[in-house]
């Protein structure tokens, strides 16, 4: 249940209520909230005369619920707003991995030359084996937040675990929760304190459900700028690297009231299938997609096969930018 | 391996060879044609002197390979071609069951409004319980005949088992072969020898190479109006129906030379997303959309959930021609 | 709802009646029974004072449902009774495909020497490419008809689909409908008119439900002698050929009266798996086990790779009585 | 690539060849190792003269693979050993949740009393929702450790994410990783430097080779106590929770070199079918079993509908002891 309190009611005594009922508490600019679990229906007689509006809901997809807000939130990543009114469909790029200072500044040229603003580059890459390329760090990090001085961009880069959450929280100007970190508390927890987007990846194994309610971690806690990445599932097809969840962009768009952000590269994994995914994604009228890129995919330390090279991004933008247009949507 | 004969070679000899290499046989208008396994790497003495041209084949998808035929094959569906240099997207309308005279032809008389040709309707339904709505058999695909006679429309139906494929072979225009039945070698051979087209849909469990080798069936004994219908498949994800698979039809586009329709309807399974998901499809520059509408989807005796009225039917049309135009396409 | 009618209502009653309430009319020796579809809530006026007893279900598994029929069914295969209070675990064994009779003769003989008694041998091979061996078909089917009568064992084969279904059930001992033809109508119909036992594998893609609901397809045409078998599921793990699923046979066991039998042998698709997987399914307490042998399973036609040797057969067959002994049963 | 080093190479030299070649270098009692990646095929030639064996690998399950050590490793937990050639089932009992001191005190002594010496119970709950239990976290960690100073057994407990990582490993005598925080390297990392046994969950959506590369990443830290733990996948079958995944068990036995411990409460989702499981796991000749059991299960505050009853608990014992002797195993 999400209940908003009356305005009397003061920040310290929405607090002290929130305990009282165990709820989470949210402060916001002119409204206390508090949220208890989907199972309670009922208000609790604490709240008796203090209660502005109430949603009594189905399930634990609460706050993200269209039933409780209904219009797609609004989400700024540096000069670029997605979602709320914007019809924003924003193009982030750059390389799977951030290689070298010359490797992710030839993919910061590459976006002011597109006109595009926000820079994607693994740095803790959350590789299956220990034996492969594990990422520069806290090294690429920095490069990245090199990239930002340098071009102006907003650098978006993964948390790969909560041991450098803090890091990542700290330099980075949209924090991306990835596929297989999506169920880490220690991940969500620290980013539902920031007041920064986060951009959380589906795990290839979650359901919708699940999805979502990972979200309402980050939510529960404060932090209202929340982008829902879909980038495949795990299927028994093996042609091609994940099978991506149309469908399931169908249902969060009818459902939910955050953002979305697809990712047809991994969904993929193989370049030649990439352009043809972003525009079918596009044409469903989404906030983002997210497509790596690199000078020179086939000498790429991570995803070699599934990277376009900088011609196939350019010409990517250009066909996107044609459905976009014919859905009302702006590629940014 | 797929061998073309030399001219010198007639259809008589063609058949001998066939036989004495354990082949399939097509005789073209201007070319034999032999097909063996695709274990054969190497050409058999036998045909020293008699081969034209040949392709090694790496799997068993060989007809239906861009390897041996690298552009997409025309199928023609009444006045309606795809495939080829059509650049066409068959929009394909009508009820999940024919259940009676004025339910069918109201459908066809939207289809007339809308300026589409092309009428879709079950007759042999594949339920899966004996407890539900089992179609109207013979019946219904006898209206449908009506309704081609009356407004001109092509009609496609689907083939439930081999005991009626006849009867659909001798009436429909489209051999609609459901996903249920797509390994059922009665009906694949029954189709291998006519001159119709056949749209052959995928299983919700069948891999990608094992659809496209249920279409090989069908070309290696003559027929070469197959089209591939993706329809969905089953994943974990239960929110929606099935999980509509995509990355496959980027695979399919890449390396078949098959017209590829997409349904939608069965793939969501709720109104509410067919029209966002026939805008991807429509977005991939594909051969055509096949979508369930009915007059009053809440009193469908079939697939309720999924059916869209004849308003949101002729609002999605117009949606997805924006996208057709978008990406050179004309849907027709 | 399944209905029963009192003893005064005759046969030629109950037909009339089920014609009225579009029921199924199965007639017993000492009853006659209705069955409406489960959406059926209430007994129907039209059956005042005629009913016996009824039971109103929740889905459409009905009377395969414990909760119509709380004891396993039992079946009969030649001299061998499983089900019921036998407590017997049925080995059925024999090469994938029929290839000669002196591979099949060797196979029988392995029984014989065995003691056990039913034969498996594929004639009519599903195979999911034109160009792979298709099996010997009707010749084949003679082949093990000619065992039957040399060496006394029962024989089972499967029908591919309805173009041979009437030859599989004049030959065979067991009508096997295998994993891609379980939707077929055309076989289920045809199996539901027979008092012969019937072997309905699940669809690798097809849900319990789905799978309990084509059992029905048979239960309501009169043949109660339907055996259920799980032989894997379609998954994204592709290290083994399917995923054997034990939890549903969990679930099959509490909830339905059907026997059970399972394949090992295509759900592991490895001979090394074959025995470790029997002697687990054999500790669930099952009606059977079907497993691939072969005399040189590297010549195999088809399936080489999971087929065991005559002596891998003969050591399962030793390591699974041990398991069958600790749980009460007994391997026939 | 695995390499053993010649004696006559210090460990200090071994530590600086592994730097010069980039592999990780585990320092064992009477021999240095080195690992490099799979893609090494030939000794690089820093390595000449210094080599007294080495293993090339077909992948990056390398310290697993029977490949590279054919039998399994064996594990010690508090008196109890698995694996090698203990012949030993460890059966691991207890709650889901530690609720209470009373809750778990009553899982202690049921143990006690089944001679059993090894207690589960969570702490830490990677819980999908944050509107549920989320666990005691710290105070019940401390719970278990004060059973343990009482009764004697031996505490597991799952981690849920890298920021309490340090308090599991303190104190939990095995430390399991759960199947959601499988792929996290900050927890991997952490347990790869501990002398401790790790039992590694597989994700429900985890490949069993990247299953297997996750035990690596603690193998290759020096680690070599690792469990292997499947607990089902995630399929399209909902009327189970999962899906136990035994033909991955089988494999894992072929093919790797770790102790297997299987999970049927969490693969089934409901206590009817955990016992039948747990005896399919038994028959396969596992090292252990971990199942929940729960004092009154219906009021358990997480996983009430599959945690076993005491008295079922007590059944199930004496019901896989059977099997387990069946196959030369003891339930320890």
């Amino acid at each position: 249940m999400i209940i908003h309190l009356k305005e009397s009611v003061s920040r310290e005594d929405a607090a002290q209520l929130a305990e009282q009922i165990k709820a989470f508490h949210i402060s916001k600019e002119n409204q206390e909230v508090l949220i208890t679990s989907s199972g309670m229906k009922e208000l609790p007689s604490a709240l008796d005369g203090k209660v502005l509006d109430f949603w009594v809901m189905d399930n634990d997809m609460q706050l993200a619920a269209r039933k409780y807000k209904n219009t797609t939130r609004e989400v700024t990543i540096g000069g670029v707003t997605i979602g709320g009114d914007s019809k924003n469909t924003v193009l982030i790029g750059g390389p799977c991995s951030v290689e070298s200072e010359e490797q992710i500044e030839s993919s910061a040229q590459l976006l002011t030359k597109l006109g595009l603003s926000v820079l994607r580059g693994g740095c803790y890459k959350p590789r299956t084996s220990p034996y492969s390329f594990q990422g520069l760090g806290y090294e690429g990090l920095m490069l990245l937040v090199k990239m930002r001085e340098k071009y102006g961009h907003s650098i978006i880069t993964e948390v790969r675990d909560a041991t450098h959450v803090a890091d990542v929280i700290e330099h980075s100007d949209v924090v991306q929760i990835g596929a297989k970190a999506m169920y880490d508390q220690g991940i969500l927890r620290a980013c539902a304190k920031i007041k920064k987007p986060v951009l959380l990846k589906r795990g290839f194994g979650t359901t919708l459900q699940e999805f979502v309610q990972a979200a309402e971690f980050i939510l529960s806690g404060g932090n209202e700028q929340v982008i829902l990445c879909e980038r495949g599932i795990r299927t028994f097809e093996q042609k091609t690297r994940f099978t991506l969840d149309l469908c399931g962009v169908a249902y969060l768009q009818e459902y939910t009231n955050l953002p979305i952000v697809l990712d047809p590269s991994h969904a993929m994994g193989y370049a030649y299938g990439v352009t043809p995914l972003a525009k079918a994604c596009t044409a469903m009228g989404i906030d983002g997609l997210i497509v790596e890129t690199h000078p020179t995919p086939t000498k790429a330390k991570s995803d070699a096969a599934q990277q376009l090279t900088h011609e196939e991004f350019t010409a990517l933008k250009e066909e996107v930018s044609k459905i976009a247009s014919a859905v009302g949507y702006k590629i940014v």
